[in-house]
């Protein structure tokens, strides 16, 4: 029996205190022979929560690609989903080395996004296997079936979606049912369709802007509504939440809470942004994500989850302490309660997935995002001050 | 005679090379007798150029200020005034912290607002002055005589901004004509009646959005180009350029470039802001800032001028190489040409103010922004491995 004692450590920046670890979940105590970790004095907060990334595209390791791609969406994926054979890329190596370096951050939770399109089929799906595999029991990595090349304008897409997840991804995927894929009809339908063929939840892209993602965002609303999947369904990006007109947003963000429809979002500064504290008061489950790192769309991203909640922060304008607190609350007990991962937090009994950071209160740890002290998942290390406990490939 | 070579070093990414450095300078060679620095093969770029900052104003080195402060600009500007004194802020103490920060990340030059009022008088120009003299040949600081607390609507600051740019200040500052003001004529020939008598140049911060922007930017133009200013006047912030009406606004551009107007950004994700692309196009001068960091306004910011480029590269949705590379360009030789720096640059001739940073590009140097390896101000050690050779009080 794996015993631990963390030693002078301040839970969420609270007074100091012992923690106890007893097989991997937190304890009242945890008896005399605890192996004790003196934490000094510093604040731990719970496993940093990834909720929306690309495990299988980023460049990380590689030579550095120069990026000369166009400027819009369909650019991009054209050219990803041809430059991923040139560059010989192995969705195992490039999902393993990204979930290192999550680590390495104190990510202990990841929802990853994975291509499938008729031209890689289910290569994406089985390199983040893999790595979820070799990583387990030092991060949860779920992976959503992701038609990132479009599945209405590319014929036999809905079909690997399926093997997607009979094969194991817990999510059905989908992405702009206009702007990408010219049919909402037939995009919402599919994926609403396997969802519930599976019995899986779904996570969808929506980069519409305006009023076009307005009418996209109700058709997924009428749906969530018509199949009883309250709860069950979260939507990525959602730019439209983000417009001008905030009378209109207010009305959707009312049936997004409804219908429990979750929200997860990258924090983008270039483009409109669901405005967190506004979701937080309609009680609408709000997580993030540093969406894709160093990839062929654009050369940023670290991982960093803590570094991300300073985005969270940055982007929505928030500066009272209370409010980067709320961007934290969003990279931690957001994406964990939308990805409901069972026995997330920092009481007793729950798993002892937590992070020690640097700062004085959670605002200074935000704002500083200094490499972390120590990552502990289920009790044991993974990282140690910055560096993952695992080599990358 | 100091003489150095550093060696192998990839001048702007490009290939190696030797460069050779004389009395502060760079030349064609060095003599046998050079100390030799093995470059590595790193990329050079010239030392970062914080061109908006307030050095007065940080809380570095202090407990953590635990903010609770009013949405509101005013709130934000009466809160500090008067926790100013309660922290018992030291101007030439905190200056010289920030200052060191910022040297550590590799900044040789820094354009600072340092606030005049009635309430505190000179104190903080007294103190940033002090900080000056005290890192000379270290870092390069210009002062705005900045009059955050309004002029207009706090009777005796004009003076005192005079009595500023006599003492030695270097520019005349300015604040939002109509928002902070209400009187944008009375303001506008104020600042520019201290500009003319004391032969200074003009750096105006203006956060007036959409019409009302347009409207002093229009009058600062206007004011520019009957005096014959031409050159001399720099506008901060400028978020009316970011308005979603472009027609207006290259109106404006086409005005901007006419007078010689140059903006510096901070590049904030939470607000409009200038396009740099355009503004580049146009023949704009563009330089950037990181605006005040880790102060009573917010906690954010580390005076980190190669991540500033990032966030300048992310908020205009920056993601191909030459794109980020014009990003890292505001943050280098746009503001060095603002502050018009003498002998800016990496050819033979120029100061040896240069950084040695990480990565295979320049656009990887940017995403990246590890610490520096090596900082020269004159081709003197200024920092290593991203510290500073000077400790912060």
């Amino acid at each position: 029996m794996k015993t631990k004692t963390l030693k002078n450590v301040r839970p969420m920046g609270a007074a100091a205190t012992d923690l106890h670890i007893v097989d991997g979940r937190f304890t009242a105590s945890a008896g005399a022979d605890a192996e004790v970790i003196d934490c000094g004095g510093r604040i731990l907060i719970p496993g940093l929560v990834e909720a929306h990334t690309h495990l299988d595209k980023s460049l990380l390791g590689l030579p550095w690609y120069r990026n000369e791609v166009g400027p819009r969406l369909i650019d991009k994926i054209n050219n990803e989903r041809e430059v991923k054979v040139s560059l010989g890329l192995d969705p195992q190596v490039q999902s393993e080395r990204h979930a290192i370096l999550a680590m390495s951050h104190g990510c202990t939770h990841i929802r990853s996004h994975v291509d499938v399109d008729t031209h890689h089929g289910l290569a994406g799906i089985e390199g983040v296997m893999a790595t979820r595999e070799k990583l387990k029991g030092m991060i949860d990595i779920e992976i959503v079936a992701f038609p990132q090349s479009g599945m209405m304008t590319r014929p036999g897409t809905a079909e690997l979606m399926g093997e997607a997840l009979a094969m194991g991804a817990e999510l059905v995927g989908g992405i702009d049912p206009c702007g990408m894929e010219h049919d909402p009809k037939g995009h919402l339908d599919t994926i609403f369709a396997l969802a519930e063929k599976h019995g899986k939840p779904i996570d969808i892209h929506l980069h519409e802007r305006d009023s076009l993602g307005w009418f996209s965002m109700e058709e997924i609303i009428a749906r969530t509504e018509a199949l009883g999947m309250q709860g069950k369904v979260a939507i990525s990006h959602a730019f439209c939440l983000g417009a001008v007109d905030r009378a209109y947003v207010a009305g959707l963000h009312e049936k997004l809470a409804e219908n429990r429809i979750h929200i997860l979002t990258t924090a983008p500064a270039s483009a409109p942004v669901p405005a967190v504290k506004e979701l937080n008061a309609m009680g609408i489950l709000v997580g993030a994500g540093c969406d894709g790192i160093r990839d062929t769309w654009g050369p940023y991203g670290n991982s960093d989850m803590l570094e991300r909640a300073m985005f969270v922060g940055m982007r929505n304008n928030f500066r009272r302490d209370d409010e980067v607190e709320l961007a934290l609350e969003v990279c931690t007990y957001g994406g964990a309660a939308i990805m409901e991962a069972e026995g997330y937090g920092l009481d007793i009994g729950c798993n002892a997935d937590c992070v020690l950071v640097e700062g004085e209160t959670l605002a200074e740890a935000v704002a500083t995002h200094a490499p972390r002290k120590l990552v502990l998942k289920g009790g044991e290390v993974t990282a140690r001050d910055g560096k993952c406990v695992v080599e990358a490939p």
